[in-house]
């Protein structure tokens, strides 16, 4: 491909419905996403992997049993793996996510879950 | 830690030599670097993994054999594993980048070079 760059602006503009992620570019075996959210996730852990977070506009909170992570635009936080978290966010928020390539939004034992969503490219 | 978000900012206000990377997080086996640069750096390339770059502030130019990637603040780039890559500016730039930890900047064939840097936290 010629223009193989990646704009995070525009890759968000292909996204609509909140917390159903766009796959953008790998990076080695991981997977780059862009993704909207807005409300409450569900609490979830993944026990193989990190969880990188990059705040692209809006606020992120990052709730974990024993504190909250509250991210800005220019900030991210990397969940550390097997870390129980809920993301949240009170206005429509754009976040710019890493992690590997097959890994499930809602987590290890997200398997039922209504909020699963299949991984897909935009 | 109680506040172990990383402000990509507060990081970069931290780094004053060009092409001087900071390591500011790990995901997985991975640095999350900062970095700031300006010119032309050399052509190196990494065997082993692809790179990670993220522009910040500035223009990146990043240099392939066949071609020239152009990057704004906002846009990334996955240099593919193994292939040449120069990154070059003629403003000074911000860029956060990803690698494996142990990656050497100036890449495989880069041990003598007198632009290597050694990795260090920030």
């Amino acid at each position: 491909m010629m223009d193989d760059r990646i704009s995070i602006a525009d890759k968000l503009a292909l996204i609509g419905e909140h917390w159903r992620p766009g796959i953008v570019g790998t990076y080695n075996e991981n997977k780059i996403v862009v993704v909207k959210v807005q409300g409450e996730f569900e609490w979830h852990s993944h026990a193989e992997t990190d969880d990188f977070f990059l705040v692209v506009s809006g606020h992120l909170s990052i709730d974990l049993r024993d504190r909250t992570v509250e991210l800005d635009p220019g900030e991210l936080f990397v969940v550390p793996r097997g870390v129980e978290h809920r993301p949240r966010a009170d206005v429509e928020t754009a976040v710019l996510l890493i992690e590997p390539l097959g890994t499930r939004n809602t987590g290890d034992d997200g398997e039922g879950s209504a909020l699963i969503a299949e991984e897909r490219w935009i």
